[in-house]
């Protein structure tokens, strides 16, 4: 069997998760890693060091599918320039609102270049997204709640280490119940920032204009972190004309680890998909996990 | 916008369940009920009476898909009849071990004939099949627990009923956990026939023969029925090289009305399908729901 070739692009929490989960996929070959040209001059971290690192994706042979581990932000422009190589791409873009956005900006660029991009392909949105797409379906009528957490939110924290003056970063999600959140931000900033400015900047940020957010000072964030999260959803819906179709699903998860696990599935799907763009609910299921379709109908179905 | 004609074949627990969701499908139609030649002797049940009800599916024009709403060992059978027609068909067959067979007997009718099939349509397999199946990719390594009930299962009650000197059966589903479950099955029987026969034609039935079952002789299996159900899914495995990943999806349902609403959203993705067969993980989510596509990925995704 041929194995599918990935580079990671992009080194942060979910590139280190990403390198793991792909040398645990039997149906793939780490090509490379490619980061930054300002982090190649820094020692390289132990875990790498058996692995291609470089800091342009041509220096790599072959790839077919590039996981983009980079921040939401920079998402688009990355992609745009490995679909134009003919490098099919998976991110976990977490900006719930632009997503229809960048699937369609993506769509054509990846069809003209015979490449797939899977957008969106962590948890949520991601399997997440899946969960809430089987449940409208069984109970067409009815609400949905999606509670996060207790749990770090990355794209959050991410967002605020952005901000001028930050120097170091943790958002803690807090769920309220029916998909009403808090949202803990912890933050270091420099010694000459203005707290109350940077406070302002994160509470106008699109990741946090809509919850209840409490920016904290910390002597040290490092000390605060745990990636542990987790998820509970709930329908209370209506099949046919018979209500009350009760419906839950939750999961406690490390989440870099399960967010680069998904982009791993996602990137044996983008070899089964016609050239385009997609998000995981426009998947086959089944082109998502490893192994022969007729033993996975048995084992699954 | 044209709406999807539909059909709907067979007219018991699910069949009549399928008519209520059918109505409530703002894009489907309802064409009629095919029966059979006995039950039309019979007086129609009221919730019919604004209904074509017929014997034959040729007497209903331009059927887009038939739901075939009769028990698991009747499907091929008239799947096959129909796809022949070219009818696109959903069934719900629930004989796990024979789903690959039912898939690829049909595979090539369909495609021979222009239409889709989709089967094993229901919640389990069905719904439960997708969230295991997501759940796979989510951590590839680990151990699923599918735990049934308490609830009647009514391909096991179907089932019992075709035993000769059954006058009318229950099976019920009592989870033990760990994916281990007992089976209540509480029979009425004819007064010439004999019990202990019956029971080991029950106990070596191929619904029942993996399982602790019990048969019970009851005098009304009438009083004793509630379609409720519901399912403990569980899985505790390993994203990338992370142990402990926790995962879990839980239902509280009435199972006819679930049923048949899960079929009545397969019938909306046949037309979006290529001709062949397929089973739900093969088929993407959204395609599954109704609604504008990129307003579906704006809600859902």
């Amino acid at each position: 069997m041929e194995k599918i070739r990935v580079a990671i692009v992009g080194y942060g929490n979910i590139g280190k998760f990403a390198v793991e989960a792909v040398n645990e996929a039997p149906d793939m070959e780490l090509v490379g890693v490619v980061r930054r040209p300002s982090s190649l001059s820094k020692p390289i971290p132990p875990e790498l060091n058996n692995i291609t690192v470089v800091s342009d994706i041509d220096e790599l042979e072959n790839v077919d599918v590039a996981l983009i581990s980079m921040p939401s932000r920079l998402v688009e422009e990355t992609a745009v320039q490995l679909l134009n190589k003919g490098i099919s791409t998976v991110d976990s873009f977490d900006i719930h609102s632009k997503i229809v956005d960048l699937r369609n900006n993506l769509n054509l660029i990846a069809q003209d270049n015979n490449s797939v991009a899977i957008i969106s392909s962590g948890w949520d949105p991601g399997s997440d997204s899946m969960i809430r797409g089987i449940m409208e379906f069984m109970a067409p009528r009815g609400v949905t709640d999606t509670n996060f957490g207790p749990g770090m939110s990355m794209g959050h924290s991410v967002a605020v280490k952005a901000i001028e003056g930050v120097v170091d970063a943790l958002s803690v999600t807090i769920p309220l119940g029916t998909g009403i959140h808090r949202r803990m931000v912890y933050i270091q900033i420099e010694p000459e920032s203005n707290f109350d400015q940077i406070k302002e900047n994160i509470l106008k940020d699109p990741y946090f204009v809509n919850d209840e957010t409490h920016v904290k000072l910390v002597p040290n964030v490092k000390d605060l972190i745990d990636v542990g999260h987790g998820v509970l959803m709930e329908r209370k819906g209506v099949s046919g004309s018979t209500h009350n179709q009760l419906l839950k699903y939750e999961m406690r998860i490390n989440n870099p680890a399960l967010t680069s696990q998904i982009m791993v599935a996602s990137a044996r799907a983008c070899l089964k998909q016609n050239p385009g763009s997609y998000t995981l609910i426009e998947i086959p299921i089944i082109d998502l996990i490893y192994g022969d379709r007729e033993e996975l109908i048995h084992k699954l179905v």
